[in-house]
């Protein structure tokens, strides 16, 4: 790689270049790295309260859409809700929700599901005891060690989907891991479900900002994966995170995006944003009952719209720093809503959705301990789907390069702890005990010896050295070595291979629709 | 505080004086902590292995202990065992145990008890759903970020005490947490455990390293405590680790620590280091099988030199990175071995000792993650006594300031995540739902007002500024932050109080067993 990738903040397409020249120069193209596969969390998830617990919170919910209601802004979605039985009256928005209605409508939800990617090898199972990495989404801004901190562009945005694609512990992507802002609005989506569908292979994520984005997006989707419309009905093939408005409202955009998606039998995942002490209310437990009431509002309107869509129920409640108002992520308060939700959602039996944050504005310590206490909720919590998984810094408003590095670390072990043991009779290994005996030593014996190299999960970042050698070595960071990896592991990206004639209408329909104008950009 | 300490690596003296220049300065003397208390974990511990499985273990160690057996080095001790039913034969130090004798020996062993602090305020309960935090232990090195690394010392052991004592969130010190190899190792003993008791009011540990030692703290604890060799018995006023020689040795300072220890009634840990790879074999289910026989072989002696002496069962099983053969810790193996430990406890109906570990060489990413992987086992897998707390750097090698304070917030996060959840009816907050609305906003709800000061963990080092200002502030770190706060909070220090007349007791049989040359050295 060359030095001007260190120094440019825009290091993306160089970095390509670098990779070819690396390889020609002889360079392993490819890292070692675990082999992409289901995860399955096989431990049963921690419950944080007592069932009698959780039926208080879900019957305050239940109060809160029956009593209070929602405000749904979309006069077509109010209308199905009425017509679905819901209590809808004349010149209002105010929805409210007879938790009978709320129950009998969601038990229609799948409790699991198939994510298919346009590499059938990555398709993805939703809900049940399966887990499923995504990377992050939605940065306004994206960083590197080298180029500091800048307004999310396309190269960024770019380069942080072929890193996607390159690590096997990222399942799918999750959104735009940063917002490419010098594309225009209006097509952006089309730019950017062309890089997801060409540049990586795996499963995508779309905004619900409009009925074209959707509908733009699940075509390419359907184009990418050369199925018919009447395939992808019962094939979801993309996906959407629609976040209510918290308080208890429900806007157009999220409104029509579940018209769509749900319509065209892809899947959606309601996630309130109630921060406690901003959006929600200041204890857990009154933000979790918000959250739920708003989650299941939005979960039975999949259902009305079509019976049996996939859905899932996403938990974000987070609280916010009572100081300065801003949002906490990591938390102790954020470790005890992910366990709620979890509860919550099986209860429901839907898939859960839960995120790796946190709100460190560098990789320091913070960054790492906020991200692993977020991941023990989520997969305590026994979380099924993770958005957010990698790169996520700065309470989501940046996606760095050395963070994303440092979260699939985290992840690849996070995927190790749930990899079943071997309780094999060789692997309890008496018969080596016997034979090293005491005071021997272990290193050398044929059980030792057979088994070694396999024997663990080698981290990326983790420097065991001892203290004399990493001193001598210019003491570095993890956030150091962050910084070298991910530009020695992008360097090596290389396209997944695409049907010439599927790459063909890709294009042929991004471009047409980019020559009619895109979408609207009053959202 | 002076800048002299800023660059002295040797602070301790220096920083008292310090702290009381800066309360005549009018500085505070304190600073805001949660109270000290018993912390619960009301969640069911993480089964990460099935029952069938966690018996095939069981059996594989029963195997272990009878069919292979371990070296008892300590001839009494052999001799005890052989009097209690074990299989010793003449000539040789090897000691089997059937599976029945093991099986009736350890169920002697109380579930839960007492350790007693000089402090009754302090006193801590062991076992069942109870957790206990202590300070690391036994680091050959101290450090700060200002005056780097350096041998242990008296001034850096005394300052880590000092530290243990302001700290709520540690419950207990855990041996020396730096080795003041400045003091003769014939009277360290005396001098260290006498600080204990006159820097802390804390409960505390005794290294088993000779039976002069074990007499001579267990006599302080007594006089510190002012009761009698007679209640001593029946109250657990110290305690102290047992680590079995790995594999399959116990060695003569650790059996006549049991034999000291358990026949005065005081609390012995058995905890084998058994590192996969090295001293245990390279399967976690094989290092496992063996920490558990040696662990059992030491907890049922313990039961042989007096029943009903408090016990608990240490799980310490790492693996090695195969590259170098360092220890690697905070891993998802370690992870593994420490629920699976937690199970095994269990089963055996004996409190489960875990550890707060890192293999870090300084507060980076690495030493957060590593650190909260750990506790994430320790805490989802049960873990009841937690020593190593605070403190532990660079595998166990360094005691750190930084990385004392890194962890104190750690530890109160889990603590505060461990805290039962309001869930009455005003914390579901519905009134307060209805009262905002929809769009609304809860900053200015009077339910928030009422509670915000007080809703939510307030961090130590957590930076939650926006980037800018946090950027105008110097970009700091975690590591920066945790240098200040070290300093300005040692500062403060103020001894607890203590009975002069117990003091003057102390200082007597402290003095008197100097002068008469303290302890062999030939350990």
């Amino acid at each position: 790689m060359s030095d001007t990738i260190l120094s440019d903040a825009a290091a993306p397409e160089q970095s390509r270049r670098g990779g070819r020249a690396g390889k020609r120069a002889g360079r392993p193209a490819s890292f070692e790295q675990p082999a992409f596969r289901q995860l399955k969390n096989r431990m049963q998830p921690t419950r944080l309260i007592s069932d009698d617990e959780l039926e208080s919170i879900h019957q305050a919910s239940m109060r809160v859409l029956s009593d209070i209601g929602l405000d749904v802004l979309h006069d077509e979605a109010r209308a199905m809700m009425k017509a679905a039985g819901a209590d809808v009256r004349a010149g209002s928005e105010r929805v409210r929700f007879d938790p009978a209605l709320i129950l009998e409508l969601i038990s229609t939800c799948p409790s699991e599901f198939t994510l298919h990617a346009r590499n059938p090898a990555h398709d993805l199972r939703f809900g049940s005891d399966n887990v499923i990495f995504a990377q992050m989404a939605s940065a306004p801004n994206a960083s590197d060690a080298d180029g500091g901190r800048r307004p999310g562009n396309q190269r960024d945005f770019r380069n942080f989907l072929r890193l996607a694609q390159m690590h096997n512990i990222l399942h799918c992507t999750g959104g735009y891991p940063v917002e490419p802002t010098d594309i225009h609005p209006s097509i952006r989506h089309l730019e950017c479900i062309r890089d997801f569908v060409t540049l990586t292979d795996k499963a995508f994520h779309l905004y619900s900002l409009g009925r074209e984005r959707n509908v733009d997006g699940i075509e390419i989707a359907r184009i990418a994966r050369g199925i018919s419309r009447e395939d992808l009905l019962d094939q979801p093939s993309c996906y959407t995170i629609i976040n209510t408005n918290s308080p208890l409202k429900l806007d157009i955009p999220m409104m029509e995006g579940i018209i769509q998606m749900s319509g065209a039998g892809q899947i959606v995942i309601v996630t309130p944003f109630t921060l406690a002490g901003a959006m929600a209310p200041v204890t857990i437990g009154g933000a979790v009952v918000l959250q739920n009431a708003e989650a299941l509002a939005g979960i039975a309107f999949t259902q009305i719209v079509r019976k049996g869509a996939p859905a899932a129920y996403g938990g974000f409640t987070s609280n916010v720093d009572m100081k300065s108002g801003a949002p906490a992520f990591g938390t102790p308060e954020y470790m005890k809503a992910q366990l709620i939700g979890g509860q919550l959602a099986r209860r429901y039996g839907v898939p859960y959705r839960t995120s790796n944050t946190c709100a460190a504005n560098t990789i320091d310590a913070q960054a790492a301990y906020e991200s692993v206490f977020s991941l023990w909720g989520a997969i305590q919590g026994g979380g099924n789907f993770m958005l957010h998984g990698a790169g996520w810094l700065e309470g989501g408003l940046r996606c760095s390069y050395e963070k994303m590095i440092l979260d699939i670390d985290l992840l690849q072990m996070v995927a190790e702890f749930l990899t079943p043991l071997d309780l094999s009779e060789d692997a309890l290994a008496v018969e080596a005990i016997r034979e090293v005996g005491p005071g021997g030593h272990f290193f050398g014996s044929p059980h030792t010896q057979s088994r070694y190299r396999d024997a663990f999960y080698s981290p990326i970042l983790s420097d065991w050295r001892n203290f004399e050698t990493w001193n001598l070595a210019g003491s570095p960071t993890a956030m150091e070595k962050a910084n070298q990896v991910w530009k020695e592991r992008l360097a090596a990206y290389e396209p997944p291979p695409l049907d010439p004639a599927i790459r063909e209408e890709i294009d042929d329909f991004v471009d047409r629709r980019i020559a009619e104008g895109g979408a609207p950009t009053d959202f």
